[in-house]
């Protein structure tokens, strides 16, 4: 919600904090690096977030993570404090995939799925027939021998999630299901190259896996995550959201923030997680206007700063 | 060797033919789609080879395949019916790989491989320490525990090359070593996205695994395969070469004939392989300097086009 002219990110805090959060009705948060990391709560993350609630906003989640059902995150929200959510309000991109997956699909078509188990329960949680998850080998020492493991006829699409059990042979049925021409779709849930872990360390993120399969194919996959909009479309199919009067928080800019400021809605950008200020700042001050929509209109060193504004 | 202008591929036949040969001293021949497709040689290939030694022509073979040892090439040139080869006449992308790390690194340092016993068996050979070849699996269920997996301290490269082993528990080893920075080198055998089988088909290549492996670590590879002129240079150490008088003989545009262009030696396609004719005709026709150094000197439909020229 840039007032004219290129955004320039300010501290959130005394006047402008009450103002900006009374004249917001819901409130949209990343979870890893904002919420929480790993399985400990952001300092004073809870306590705001049952201020908001209290208040009467509605608060919804999005994350590009694919390795939890919506029932596993308002579990998670429950068991580090926070107010309690419904499946409803969790938007992950498992979920989104599986929406996605459910217009894009003709009745009776299945998935070939890179992805977890939670990934999975989300397309049957919709209806789509799916197989892929888990282990897979390669059907015999040579390369002709790949080529007679056996294809499902009714796969139209190949889903690109977080995948620990990615293979090579998986790859290779991808491509093969993705040699069925453009009939057969290619959609990743999220580009993260990288997955954050506790104490800074950081492990390969599905960004690595759809990469793989979109060279093997040479074809762009549909990505359903942020900063695509397709999420936040979704928010949009399921509550009566007004993007002016809605805030997206989170810690990354080239998902989280972009999403946000190419949807028109007000953006917080939290330093608790992988961005710092200084990114911020080398993108306000570019003459680029590819870097200038990275540009929050706030941030807070953590969502605790905005404690005071909601009378604390 | 264009002759000035941008430059025009025509069919080597008659006369041309004859003179063309005569000036070369030395071919370069990539293998799969020229001189055979999977084990079966092209019709006349053979034949043609047999002639061109006879002449006392020097036969390289360079191929981006990192999945045999050079001792292997030799055995299976052998086995096709062409003439005698000695393994310092082929430069596989496992054995210029290895020929990179012997002078990059230091003494006693060990390389990451993502790829065949080939290739490990070509490091060996230069004597770089090296570990990763064969199936591997995550240490544990949680991501944290995958960081728990042992490091090697030598380790100062990740090479990955065809990895039909290739998975997530390896994608996040190789991640482990190159976060310890640019002291830990990454280096790819080549891009080929796709690995062409006989019929048609075709797996993922190896290029899909340097991608995987490249967006984790947010570095960019050094490959040491056609296109890059390393290869050239490989051959141009072990022997005496005048790239007036070489001829590169390849079946893709975007490896063989850009490398073979990149190198000023003259530039014949053989359309035995991937390649048809309009896409050369594509390139010719465009108004785009990157898609002019695609354009071989000359094209035959099958190296058996060159029998007549070589006196039968």
């Amino acid at each position: 919600m840039a007032a004219g002219g290129p955004r320039r990110c300010r501290r959130l805090e005394g006047e402008a904090a009450r103002a900006v959060l009374a004249n917001a009705d819901t409130l949209l948060f990343d979870c890893d690096g904002v919420l929480w990391r790993g399985e400990a709560a952001v300092s004073g993350a809870a306590a705001v977030l049952g201020k908001l609630a209290a208040a009467g906003k509605r608060l919804c989640y999005v994350t590009n993570n694919s390795g939890r059902t919506r029932a596993a995150y308002t579990e998670k929200l429950r068991r580090l404090g926070f107010p309690p959510a419904e499946p409803r309000h969790i938007f992950s991109s498992a979920f989104c995939a599986a929406r996605y997956l459910r217009q894009a699909l003709p009745p009776g078509a299945a998935a070939y799925v890179l992805g977890s188990a939670a990934l999975a329960a989300e397309l049957e949680a919709v209806g789509i027939p799916h197989l892929g998850p888990g282990p897979a080998a390669l059907p015999g020492p040579a390369p002709a021998d790949w080529l007679q493991a056996p294809l499902e006829p009714a796969v139209r699409a190949v889903l690109v999630g977080f995948d620990e059990h990615f293979s090579y042979a998986k790859l290779c049925q991808a491509l093969r299901y993705l040699l069925r021409g453009p009939d057969c779709l290619l959609v990743g849930t999220n580009r993260d190259h990288r997955l954050p872990l506790e104490g800074g360390a950081g492990i390969p993120g599905t960004g690595c896996l759809v990469k793989a399969v979109e060279t093997a194919a040479q074809r762009e996959a549909f990505i359903v995550g942020k900063p695509n909009r397709f999420m936040f479309d979704c928010v949009a199919a399921e509550f009566p959201v007004d993007p002016a009067r809605t805030i997206m928080v989170g810690d990354r800019l080239d998902t989280d923030i972009l999403m946000g400021n190419s949807c028109g809605l007000t953006t917080l950008l939290t330093l608790s997680g992988v961005t710092a200020l200084d990114e911020v700042r080398g993108c306000q001050d570019s003459g680029c206007a590819a870097r200038h929509s990275l540009v929050p209109d706030y941030y807070v060193d953590s969502l605790a700063d905005l404690l005071p504004a909601l009378g604390e």
